[in-house]
């Protein structure tokens, strides 16, 4: 396999819900798509929010939401370009009452990170990282010295 | 916040275990780092294994590897550029005795899909579709007109 990374997919509760939480409070714009799935393209990386049931059936495995832990192995991170963009995204989620999970503090890497859930309490970290350059396009580079 | 994905964290059980998957099976390439963690860098988009402990740890909240279900609440997807890329992707994960769930077949979005799991239980689907182009430097073009 190539070292890359086509899409991820989230299982939501309420896709609509979901849908507007991302469109409307994180600022994304859906791709058109049919009513049961959506799509956002973030630089050629695909995110995609997608019923529970549906997602399961699709992976031939059986589960209901109730089993869902409010941790779920894993979780997002947007890397922003200063603390203030850090700051700035905190006191808009904020704004939107969304649910704030850590306020954004130094942390013992060196960065500057809070979390916040999305309404299916799937985890983004927001964090400023002065050991990686965020490129224009958005990519991250990893290494100081390219 | 731009639509641009820095970096997705997989919890894991056995950081060392995890990481001989992604790089002897999947065949990526680590960064250097400390022993805690691992990166591996998807074009501009930053993978990592984490423990799940640290990564509770890290995000305030409680859990226990025993609360983890099969099924995760996402899962992570790795287009192939045709059907045999699919498959060979799938004979060599059958060679390294990888955790195949769902063999490759034709699904009802007009695509050539199968699941595969890491170690931990996540969830990954390598497919091939026929509406989306991916790019010569990987990432995916949703519009088929661009």
């Amino acid at each position: 396999m190539e070292p890359r990374l086509s899409m991820i997919t989230l299982g939501v509760d309420d896709l609509e819900r979901t849908k507007a939480f991302y469109q409307n409070v994180i600022g994304w714009v859906p791709e058109p798509t049919p009513p049961e799935i959506a799509f956002f393209d973030l630089g050629g990386v695909v995110f995609s929010l997608y019923p529970h049931h549906a997602m399961a059936d699709d992976m031939g495995v059986h589960t209901s939401k109730n089993e869902m832990p409010a941790y779920q192995g894993f979780a997002l991170a947007y890397n922003a370009r200063s603390k203030e963009e850090v700051d700035a995204i905190f006191a808009r989620l904020k704004e939107h009452g969304a649910s704030i999970r850590k306020q954004p503090e130094d942390v013992f890497w060196g960065g500057y990170s809070g979390y916040f859930a999305d309404p299916d309490g799937h985890m983004w970290e927001v964090a400023y990282n002065p050991h990686w350059r965020v490129r224009e396009d958005g990519r991250i580079l990893m290494k100081a010295n390219d």
